[in-house]
């Protein structure tokens, strides 16, 4: 891989735009607001002139740019450039995104929703980079999904591949919003962690957090739940323990169904890694077969902070190597 | 695929040698026991002269022979021709079988275990054929599995991916022998329907198994069930409503994961069809996404007596046809 590669990760509330070398660095980087309801239009405007920018840039420091990335949440079809539908994004709806970005752009453009980004991100410039085959698991708001057989990511017949976090993990569990009840998400996301925390404290049981709770409900953060596990919290410790726990136990099933290489997990809650590996590890040794969990390294990501800009740029470095 | 395979089914008590045409069909058969414990090297022996007697009938025939494919229960590396370890084989630890076999076969040998072998036989002659993704699952003593996607076996990185029968169903679940709790195969394998269907009976449920039971409880075998279910006994339907229910669950979770075209099932126990489908696709679209469950078509597997055969024969023609 030479040359760079612009990576573009859109959330409902901002989005960035990075200028990415092929070593996964992060060059140049521009920001705008996605967020009060602007409509698809003018964030198109926004994503022209970020895109000029960092073209322009390119061009002065002279690289040769290969490609246009983009990584978007919701449901996309890759194959056709296509956003079908985001929840964060109201009125993206069949929206043409490489069509329009193709407009400005004097290269290729490539989109996938930000779950496959970020796992081809970690293939390429991650933790998994010289891996073969891996789960990637992003937990978030909600717990996001990537799955990466022979160095590609597996999209599937209709590219909605790699929900792992909707897969069921207690049959009696939970309703989810996606229809079923008891889904990984429901336990080992963000969300999942404060609904935890929140069913604990309205049956009275103990905790540090009872007079946050008290005061206001909606104040109890997964960050607040974290905080107060490592201070001791029981309450907070075993939600945690419960969100590690399910995660291994589908991190488990998957090694026996897929027997692959490693499992990388990223994401926000994943700041929380001492509390979760533990349990994570206990099921998967537990779980599933031994010579397949051996073989599994189960790693953090190692993308930080810029983790969705070159996720999307790998989109591009990807497809340019292929 | 032109000319003919040779498909070489090895269980604890029989073997099975047939010779196959590239529609599948089986042009002749050759049997022998391999049960007595007569050892990895008389079982050889007698390979070699069903081997013998379909090369000379090929031969004779005018066919061309592409090469000999052969499936065994275990752990088995495809890569290496060897069969790490057989339950059903006393002894089978390490053993070369590739190597054994080629001594005497004139054409190239494929070993894998049982599980992929009826994978690809369905991929290739039966309800798996011209889809590019789907789960196989083997309902017999035990839940098999085998994942095709792209044409091609997903074997993983040591050989032993395919074990969805060892996925977890109920974190709480009964203990299975391969070390884990409530793993798919406790409810929706022979051996499963046969352990809940004793447990309710040991727990007083009416049933019109009951005398069956206090006269020898060893006499409730699956078919006992079966037949007990579909005259409508309760405790019997509900237990095969479970069998249903729970690889519903399982196959869910794997369609929100990997999006495949299909999922084929055979074995034994799915000649109980009629009993299992209605609880498995109603689980499928209350916990699956929309669009993937509508994609992924539940099948009968279409192999028939000679899966064994068809299947070990599949793994020559595949590999003649790469």
């Amino acid at each position: 891989m030479s040359g760079v590669y612009i990576g573009i990760d859109i959330g409902g509330t901002n989005m960035r735009l990075g200028l990415v070398d092929g070593a996964g660095r992060v060059l140049k980087l521009e920001r705008a607001k996605t967020a009060s309801a602007e409509g698809y239009g003018a964030i198109i405007k926004k994503l022209a002139k970020g895109v000029s920018a960092l073209v322009s840039y390119a061009s002065e420091e002279g690289h040769t740019l290969g490609g246009v990335g983009i990584g978007v949440p919701g449901i996309v079809s890759p194959q056709e450039g296509v956003v079908r539908f985001s929840p964060n994004l109201p009125g993206w709806v069949d929206a043409p995104l490489r069509e329009s970005v193709s407009v400005f752009s004097p290269v290729p453009v490539f989109v996938d929703n930000d779950a496959n980004a970020y796992a081809m991100g970690e293939a390429t410039f991650g933790a998994g980079a010289g891996i073969d085959s891996f789960l990637c698991l992003t937990l978030g708001t909600g717990v996001g999904g990537g799955v990466i057989l022979n160095r590609r990511i597996w999209r599937g017949a209709d590219g909605m591949a790699g929900e792992a976090g909707h897969m069921t993990v207690e049959p009696r569990g939970p309703k989810c919003h996606c229809g079923n009840s008891g889904c990984l998400e429901r336990y080992s996301s963000a969300t999942g962690v404060v609904e935890r925390t929140l069913l604990a404290l309205s049956r009275d049981r103990k905790s540090t957090l009872r007079d946050e709770y008290d005061r206001d409900p909606a104040a109890i953060t997964a960050e607040a739940v974290s905080r107060a596990a490592e201070e001791g919290d029981r309450l907070a410790r075993d939600v945690f323990s419960d969100a590690g726990r399910y995660l291994g136990i589908v991190s488990a099933g998957i090694i026996n169904l897929l027997n692959m290489d490693s499992i990388v997990i990223g994401g926000g809650l994943s700041a929380a890694w001492e509390l979760l590996i533990g349990p994570l590890e206990k099921e998967i040794s537990a779980r599933a077969f031994d010579i397949p969990a051996r073989r599994c390294k189960v790693q953090r990501g190692a993308l930080g902070d810029n983790a969705g800009i070159l996720g999307a740029a790998s989109l591009a470095a990807a497809s340019g190597a292929q």
